[in-house]
């Protein structure tokens, strides 16, 4: 069966809503009813009644629509008497909530809970999960903060505590959502099916996915099917656990089996899977495949108006092979046109702490209109001379005529922050170094090698 | 002579002190007075006249007391001149913000100035330099933002334009700084003679530098003399145009001899000095050296309420050699109080997502009292039943009466950010990763091994 009704279901079930603020049954309803999902919602609670103004029901069986999820949210020995009514009711998606099941030693009822959903053809998300979100269709079936921001990211976590947290996290960090799944337990939907249908959904740009460990004996299966995804959609990865203390404390915390981290790095490798080093790291990259197109190729010029972080983002080019183009002298003569005598129009090319917007702008449009240069990274030291909200908002304007990926990395205090806010809501990408704006670069054209290395072997 | 004078002078003179708003002379100026610079300032302008609500001399020769330090902001060719001028006042300290010496092919210039310094027994900062700045005598005497946070972080600099920058920079990142020192040309003050004074400098407690390039020939006596500053105070640098195509656009940037990234790494390793990858770890490491004493020993523990976190900074752990201790049984049974039945006493010890703050300050006062434990890192997953600010507020509270190290990893929005700042505030170095909270213990344990390392060689 295909996830399309999990993402886009016409009605969904809380099982085990309340009316008690602090219940998790209670906050997933309030946060579906807030963000403002448009479908049908139905609380089922044992004494009915009314809940957040939504008429609740004894039973799942007693609703008389039909019900494409199931958010189960009862005790976890409620779960398998819930997860038959489901089934007899015709539901096709169980999203489990509750913990207690494999994490937690009982096996067996995660095993029967599997067992029900086949028998009546649903499928299982979870159990011992925070939920999930898709924000296409205002959907934050989640514990978590209220508010997501929408975008082309989706992520996939393996650690609830972690997801909840980064929830808030990419909403302050201008991170647009798509897709936010809690894997949990995995008992059946995982992580490889569900990038699979991310895959082709088109509200999702990039995966990223945070993981502590596959199943015993799943890697060969994560290799073939994730490098399916790679050819249709980025997939950025952090894997949890990879140092040897850090295997036993996976273990204890997911029962998954950790394995060596190199084994780990050699299949994301194979697969066609960036492997991020940090969360910030993996954000950041989702942040520039979520916001460009794939660069058409890797020459790529550096423009700066201060020449200290244009040596810190030559630096970072050459650490991440990223390949920075030699101008000709045509269009250095060109580029020596918007700048003052002192500057240079080599790469990095340095208007100078003397740059105005407009020097910003005629530059790049000379870079847009070279068959030299295939993309753009632009940095920015606070002057006195130029607000960097002002020059954001150029950027902003400029883009618009623009198709060549450009990337910024500005460095300041509070406006500047503002102006990167800015950016990253207007798409640009736009960093607070001229390090990670290079490394985000960095991603997109090893995503492109990657691609390719897949589709020449295939 | 001492450098002391300089960032405790009794008189400074502005000399291209200017009634204009947008001019240097005007900026430093006024920065000088809004930041609250106790001693006496002199204007000195050909107009004379009232500047500021300053009376303004003609002529620094005009001033009746003594000037420790003159500002020069006049242009280049009027420099030897006012050079002279200052020389024969019995000026002691030259800062020459003016450009257009030999960093624009003037040498001849740059060797007249330091000629005329040396007849008088003058020293000089600059030429091409945005100024210096000393917290704790409220000097600002630069043409960046007005605000600096004070703290104990010293800032050298070889470029001026991201120096200004990380001036706002600094202040939004609640990073507090000592001294904040432009070098530019260091046709006199250098790097190695402004560090050993920092290095003595009661208000310093780490010293952080952007370096581009040493002087060719100047390294052997760069490794000695930082040695001697590394036994005193740990310094952090950023070494720029690392890279082949960064070293030419350094030697075009600054003139300065570029170097092989590998030769300088070798001689910073050889100095004792840490060297950082990004401009924000460096920050993120001085951030823990300014904040903190020194660790007595490498044994640390990770207390969490997320296992997720707990794994990504074991991890961490693992790859910068920070020694995780294994809690003994006794340790163990005493932590495993603090936390329900599911919690984790291992090494993360996990006090699990159900965490209150008094779960977090009952361990910490267990692992504060206990003689298996130096070190301390504290993360936090933002979760429904406590709330961030509330927990650093505890934190910072519990802070006052241990003797140990502890540094914050937090994550999540909003509220988290404001966590953040306040413990960064209030003596607990905090970051919003746990692998950066990591990083920046290890940078701690790093400059102890090197410092035991250079004491047993002497």
């Amino acid at each position: 069966m295909s996830l399309r009704r999990l993402f886009n279901p016409e009605s969904i079930a809380v099982i085990g809503a309340s009316r008690h603020p602090e219940k998790i049954g209670h906050i997933i309803l309030k946060n579906l009813v807030d963000y403002g999902f448009k479908g049908k919602l139905y609380p089922v609670n044992p004494e009915a009644g009314e809940i957040l103004g939504l008429k609740a029901y004894k039973s799942v069986l007693e609703i008389e629509d039909e019900v494409d999820v199931a958010i189960i949210t009862v005790p976890a020995d409620k779960v398998l008497q819930v997860a038959e009514e489901c089934g007899r009711k015709g539901v096709k998606f169980l999203v489990v909530i509750t913990s207690g099941f494999s994490e937690a030693g009982n096996e067996e009822g995660e095993r029967r809970l599997v067992e029900i959903a086949r028998r009546y053809g649903m499928r299982v998300l979870g159990p011992n999960i925070f939920g999930y979100a898709y924000t296409p269709n205002r959907i934050n079936a989640t514990f978590g903060p209220k508010e997501i921001a929408p975008g082309g990211i989706s992520f996939l976590t393996q650690s609830g505590a972690l997801g909840i947290a980064l929830m808030g996290w990419t909403l302050m960090e201008e991170l647009g959502m798509a897709a936010l799944v809690s894997l949990g337990n995995m008992s059946d939907l995982d992580i490889v099916e569900i990038s699979k249908y991310l895959a082709d959904d088109e509200n999702t740009k990039v995966i990223t996915i945070y993981l502590e460990g596959l199943k015993p004996g799943s890697g060969k299966v994560f290799i073939e099917e994730m490098k399916k995804v790679i050819m249709k959609k980025p997939v950025i990865l952090i894997k949890a656990g990879k140092s040897a203390r850090g295997s036993v404390a996976v273990a204890s915390h997911t029962g998954s089996l950790a394995g060596s981290g190199k084994v780990y790095e050699a299949a994301f490798k194979q697969a066609g899977i960036l492997e991020a080093e940090t969360i910030e790291e993996m954000f950041d990259w989702a942040r520039a495949f979520s916001l460009l197109d794939l660069p058409r190729g890797d020459r790529t010029i550096i423009l700066t108006n201060g020449g200290g972080v244009g040596v810190l983002a030559t630096d970072a080019a050459e650490f991440h092979s990223v390949h920075l183009v030699d101008p000709s002298s045509t269009l250095k003569e060109k580029l020596k046109k918007t700048m003052p005598w002192f500057g240079s129009a080599r790469n990095p090319v340095d208007l100078t702490g003397g740059a105005v917007a407009d020097n910003y702008v005629q530059a790049l449009e000379i870079l847009e209109n070279s068959d030299e240069v295939d993309n753009i990274i632009v940095l920015y030291c606070r002057t006195a001379v130029l607000d960097p909200v002002d020059l954001a908002k150029r950027l902003i304007e400029a883009r618009k005529t623009m198709t060549k990926p450009l990337i910024a990395g500005f460095v300041g205090g509070e406006d500047v922050a503002k102006a990167i806010k800015l950016m990253n809501k207007n798409g640009i990408p736009a960093y607070p170094s001229p390090e990670r704006a290079v490394g985000s670069l960095a991603a997109m054209l090893k995503y492109k090698k990657f691609k390719e290395r897949l589709a020449s072997a295939s």
